[in-house]
């Protein structure tokens, strides 16, 4: 972590003003940074908190005036947020996970590993499982049998990878995160009180209590490259086809995507989504904490749902959605703006009733 | 994985025709099912893939005509979705841990084991558990002191079985399955806002900051028969008594049932349930993904509560729910119908007011 | 175990009766006790249960007349819930894992442990991390590099702590509890739809794909003393600074705290809580099973939250909220009986049409 300004504006492609050649010994908000600390000021409403720290140096938003600011030197970013991606990955403390492979990993003799790896302690990689070079994974992963994983993957600690399970390059596993459970997919040996209720809006019909029998995952699970799945996440196996992750796609902690799921490139899930059995997602969608997806549906490309959205129906690409059920985000403020007023509109029909009532006897 | 089409429709209690002799390799869905493979076909909507595939033979919906499909042979199943039960048990690849008690595995001396059991790497196994025949612990399993399971237990890695606990024969459980944390309970020296809030629907009286004390769990948990557990799904000790899950129910991932919870046969979890201390669900409930169901109340049997529904008070038996608080489904969509309307509405009650008013000026 | 009426009443500063000798063996519910267990029965709702059971003693509520009750022992709580926590502190059963440290556990020879301290089978203990006095590391547990544990720490089994995260005294984590990942922030080179839609409450503006950049974590986790983390619950690194947690704070399972959340003291979190990013928590904040909170918002001090409420924006302190979007529990409550008596107002102003119709043809 011996960087010189010069080195991160260098390496951000931004511009840098002053005694470039400060060392930076970490990151720091504007008031709480120490005189060797780079100050992250990117928003000119923070621009107080320099005052109550000891920056000498900051990453400024565009036109700032470093110099009015009191700073001996300055990096500047045309998109600050952005810039932040290459700052923090240049300063990264990491985990510390001993380097090569640890006597206590075990590793079947059948197991292929590329060059550059590290094996953290009480790490287990079953029979013909694959790992690509400069990876690492972490204290108690369990790496499946027939499993691959690409270059580069960074697996934390206690990361499950079930059997068959292929993963492209770049892959990234917060702790507990679970690939490859067995779907949850059971069946009654006659048509059930659900099946029913789905048809009927509603109704079950005759109520008959019945045992289930499960249907077992014989597909796995495909990741593209360049993929995060957060802690404690699950990615279940498909039935017959994989369960699928597109390229690029980012989830976050505690998320569920069910049997057979297709999720596509460049999405984001926020922590607490829930994508029930054979959903297909499409590409850049973003989906807030908490929102929930029913099964067997479609959410196009682009789409966008805030916090807490229930998805009970088919999304076409480009919505911007929220609420349970989940409609598209205008009309959803129209319909509630309407609800916080309809005790007033009870008042104005009960006063119209008595009106009527009066004219009406006027007859 | 050497079975022929005689065999998995003697297995599946199905009719089969044609070249009943011929193997396969596995299960495809029709349009990727290669020459060796059982194309699943059991809804005729699908019908068109099948060209796409190389099958020489498919599971098919009654009725169907093989030997038009082209097909060299077929086994035809009544219920189609419930054959996949069988078929998939019978071909599911499984996760190939090693056979017998591995050397790294730790298994306390007064532990009692019985016969044909698999231990897998670094599994540690507590003082007086006991394990019933046939039963598999999976790797980074921890099973506690004086916990029984019974036969043809299969864990999966990275599950915890607390001290205590108490499960019935052909127990599974997911990767991170965790039976037996801690109940959260805590109460304060004096009554709470909390506490208050509730009795009044809302007021918590006067503020005032408390600490919370911890009541700890005495109680175990206890489960039937047949029952699953999906990953990272939670089930907590009870407070006194034990905290239970009765015979063939099935629990998705990320599900919790917190303590004193009683759940009764047959009933299906998806993932993101939420069941809140003391609540007792009756036998063959079905809770559809993010289904949330407040503390101390009473769901009876065979209630469906489709997903995203939270359960704020008793629910009778039979019923078939939705929405946020849960309302009968025909009720919820009824709501929802006038819900949409509504900015109509107060365009028409105010039309109503103009000519009223106009009306009443006449007079 | 070996205690007596007159140990546990002195241990909880209660009043005891009879034959204060008599030896406990553990506390039951009323109907289930044993002639030797003392009987939970707080409550006089539950008295008839105590015919059914064998139980000679009882922890009574205030004013009870044990020897009516048939007892030939009672204690008397002014509180009896708050009774129940030093009632079940002084006879947990506990975890029975090993005394001593493990010759599995691996502890890096520059980490620092006080006296006293368990530390189970297969526990790894990283370089330079900090244990309290008195502590306990469960099995499988993961202690990062440069983290600090207090005294009296109890981790339960597969417990995550990751690098560089602080906690104080007396922290318990229940199994899976995962302190320390990575933030979940990403970033498009390019302003994104989704920070379009936030501005403009719901539209993206010209959709266009953009790949993820990540934002790695640079700040930790920082907990203060007494905290509780509950069974797969997850509580993310910081960005710049850390996030954190007060103290006395109780969370329960399958909870996410994202990067940079502060929460405040004595605050109890149910399961499946979810708090997006940089959002402020008060302190005696009370959020109920799934409640979800969005990102850079804040919630004030003593706001209690009922099950399922989605926090959209801003709560002032003392609250009772209730809904999703939240609201004031007594407005929701008035929306909601609208909403249910809609269907009767649709009719009452079709009548009021008909009518004001006939009316208006009258002149």
């Amino acid at each position: 972590m011996a960087y010189t300004v010069q080195d991160i504006a260098t390496a951000l492609d931004a511009e840098c003003y002053g005694n470039t050649g400060l060392a930076i010994a970490k990151v720091a908000e504007p008031a709480s940074a120490g005189p060797d600390d780079l100050a992250l000021l990117t928003n000119p409403k923070f621009v107080d908190g320099l005052a109550r720290g000891a920056a000498r140096v900051a990453l400024l938003w565009p036109g700032a005036d470093w110099q009015a600011l009191g700073l001996e030197a300055a990096i500047v970013a045309s998109r600050g947020r952005f810039a932040l991606a290459g700052l923090t990955a240049m300063m990264d403390p990491g985990q510390h996970f001993p380097r090569g492979i640890h006597e206590t990993a075990l590793i079947d003799p059948s197991a292929d590993l590329a060059e550059n790896i590290r094996v953290a302690p009480y790490a287990v990689i079953g029979p013909r499982a694959r790992i690509g070079a400069n990876s690492t994974i972490g204290p108690f992963c369990h790496i499946g049998a027939d499993s691959v994983l690409g270059e580069g993957a960074f697996l934390r600690d206690h990361v499950s990878i079930g059997a068959r399970v292929k993963i492209g390059a770049g892959f990234r596993a917060q702790p507990g995160a679970r690939i490859g459970a067995d779907g949850m997919s059971f069946v009654t040996p006659e048509v059930s009180g659900v099946e029913r209720a789905r048809g009927s809006l509603g109704d079950q019909g005759d109520v008959k209590a019945q045992k289930w029998a499960r249907i077992h995952s014989l597909g796995a699970v495909s990741i593209g490259d360049d993929v995060e799945i957060g802690a404690n996440t699950c990615v279940d196996y498909g039935t017959i086809r994989d369960t699928s992750i597109g390229n690029g796609t980012k989830i976050d902690n505690l998320v569920h995507v069910a049997h057979n799921v297709t999720v596509g490139t460049d999405c984001l899930f926020a922590a607490g989504v829930g994508i029930a059995g054979s959903t297909r997602i499409g590409n850049n969608v973003v989906l807030g904490g908490h929102v929930g997806v029913t099964d067997n549906t479609v959410i196009g490309d682009n789409v966008i749902a805030g916090g807490g959205t229930k998805v009970l129906s088919k999304v076409p690409g480009g919505q911007v959605i929220l609420g349970y059920p989940a409609v598209k985000m205008d009309t959803h403020l129209e319909m509630y703006k309407a609800l916080r007023r309809l005790p007033r509109l009870f008042k104005q029909v009960a006063a119209l009733q008595k009106s009527v009532s009066k004219n009406g006897s006027n007859d």
